[in-house]
């Protein structure tokens, strides 16, 4: 019990940290909201549409906060940050639109996909469409370098899907392989979003390390607890069904430490799950069990806050501020949203 | 007897003129090639064999030629040009692995389309790859006029593919609603390809629009003779089936012409096969058959002619030369491709 007390102080802590960094980037994030609302905007109705339903349906806006909180500590006054952060969130909306066709996700967020209600052709068009505005939207910054770091993770992360979709269902896996595919597909926009912030403020190399160091650590701590919530979390917080990274034999860590750690029959029972597709009524319930068993769900978060301490460390060579003090705190959100 | 012999000629000509242009930027294609070939380049083998796929299926690298010609013939004496080029032809192959995607194609170019060969998921995906990589060539040029027309022109791009699926199937589309949708999905990006050839050569307003509008215009005449091409080709020449735009039920101006110009029976036979999708043995052929009653196909050709038309006049205000001559001759070989 003495346990449950403590867990639910540090989340409500970690949860009054993303409150703090909220507060903080809250009016710029009003400019960004405006940004994005105004230039998702096309004579074609469908579009804003089906981008509106999925920009609008209470995601986080995770990574341009890390765009906006950047710029700020480093003591930016302009308004390209803006741009940058407007930018960012395109990216990720695009990627979220062609990774629920790619992967046949019926829910989002606890909403049907856009695929569900205007279908897989029309998911990959406005996927493109948003693309191209985000390319638009930095050009206006007219900063070279943050062109080139965000066309840069635009290509990566793509990279990390094509990955992710040769070694998917593999369950020979290692750990390392999968996280050069969390690397490319999650942390690189991460990387990117922070690191544009300090670009957009002219920092030197060493405080645009620092925070690309923390985007990408900070991106890998949160897709691992992602991965693991997909185990345990429930439908209602997570907002997509428990289970869809099991059902579509997709293998993330907490299926990479169960199968290695599993003896000569639970590797079969994962091959006929997952690599071969082949799925009985029980079979998720036996996945959890046996993660359960080996640690699985408790190691990949131990991993995630492997990753997390390095984003922290990455920090430190700023000056203490209450924008360094909530990116700092940000890390425990992410690993927190576990409990 | 003597007509066909002079179309024979009329298409000779038109092929030499293309033959000429490849001549004259034959040098600099070969570096766009190398380009292509090293920029699709990835440590995931599926991505430069699924891209190469398509990327070296025989197109005739159309779109890029316009932006080494128009840069040549401006005067330009650098590399970025090629970098340009390369940029076109990625943001190009990404455009038609989607296409192919979103069309349900099986055949391209004469050939297995790529969706068929490595999935649906997979083309989405390496779609993104190359459009990606397309925004990093272009941001290495560091010409903020060149980014700002091709970025404008990928979101259009996208645009106009949505504005297409969303007036699918409308047999009651009005021809200028139709040119709405290929002055966007086609004519945008040979307009961007020929405009950015006299950016990066820093010409001058009337230059830069000049190109602009001999691409835009020779972008639609090219669609228009493709729609055309589709119900009156040889597979084998034109390297897909034709009929396809009539079994995927979609609305193109032969459509929109024949629709118009019958009566309420054939009307009704035009929305069954396409709006409702109900297709029956013999409706392509019943359908190639009221667009020849109804000059369906000539007229397409004829507003084709048009389109070129004005593509030659945009030319006219630059000096003679052998580059002028040669994209001029382009229209002709464009549209000439429909005999």
């Amino acid at each position: 019990m003495g346990v449950v007390v403590t867990l639910e102080e540090e989340r409500g802590r970690s949860q009054s940290a993303v409150a703090q960094l909220q507060a903080l980037v809250a009016a710029d994030m009003e400019d960004v909201n405006e940004f994005i609302r105004e230039r998702m905007l096309s004579d074609v109705p469908m579009i804003p549409d089906l981008a509106g339903h999925l920009i609008n349906s209470g995601g986080k806006r995770l990574r341009p906060m890390l765009t906006i909180a950047s710029a700020l500590m480093c003591g930016y006054e302009g308004k390209d940050h803006i741009k940058l952060a407007a930018t960012v969130e395109f990216m990720h909306t695009a990627t979220l639109l062609h990774d629920d066709v790619v992967d046949e996700s019926d829910l989002r967020r606890g909403r049907k996909t856009a695929r569900m209600l205007w279908g897989n052709q029309a998911s990959v068009l406005v996927g493109d469409f948003l693309l191209g505005r985000a390319f638009k939207l930095m050009v206006e910054t007219r900063s070279l370098r943050a062109l080139e770091i965000l066309s840069h993770a635009a290509a990566v992360i793509a990279e990390g899907e094509v990955m992710q979709l040769a070694a998917a269902k593999d369950t020979g896996t290692t750990e390392d392989a999968y996280l050069r595919v969390i690397q490319a597909k999650t942390a690189a926009l991460f990387a990117a979003a922070a690191e544009v912030g300090a670009v957009i403020a002219s920092q030197g190399p060493s405080e645009t390390q620092a925070l690309e160091s923390y985007g990408r650590n900070l991106g890998i701590a949160f897709q691992l607890v992602d991965d693991a919530l997909d185990y345990g979390g429930r439908a209602a917080q997570l907002g997509k069904n428990v289970g869809d990274d099991f059902r579509e034999g997709k293998i993330t860590l907490p299926v990479v430490l169960a199968y290695r750690r599993g003896d000569q029959q639970e590797r079969l029972f994962w091959k006929r799950a997952l690599q071969e597709g082949e799925q009985r009524e029980g079979d998720l319930e036996h996945a959890t069990e046996l993660m359960t068993r080996h640690d699985a769900l408790e190691d990949t978060i131990a991993r995630a806050r492997h990753y997390g301490a390095i984003a922290k460390d990455a920090m430190a060579i700023f000056p203490d501020s209450t924008y360094r003090r909530a990116l700092t705190d940000l890390v425990e959100f992410c690993i927190n949203r576990s409990h």
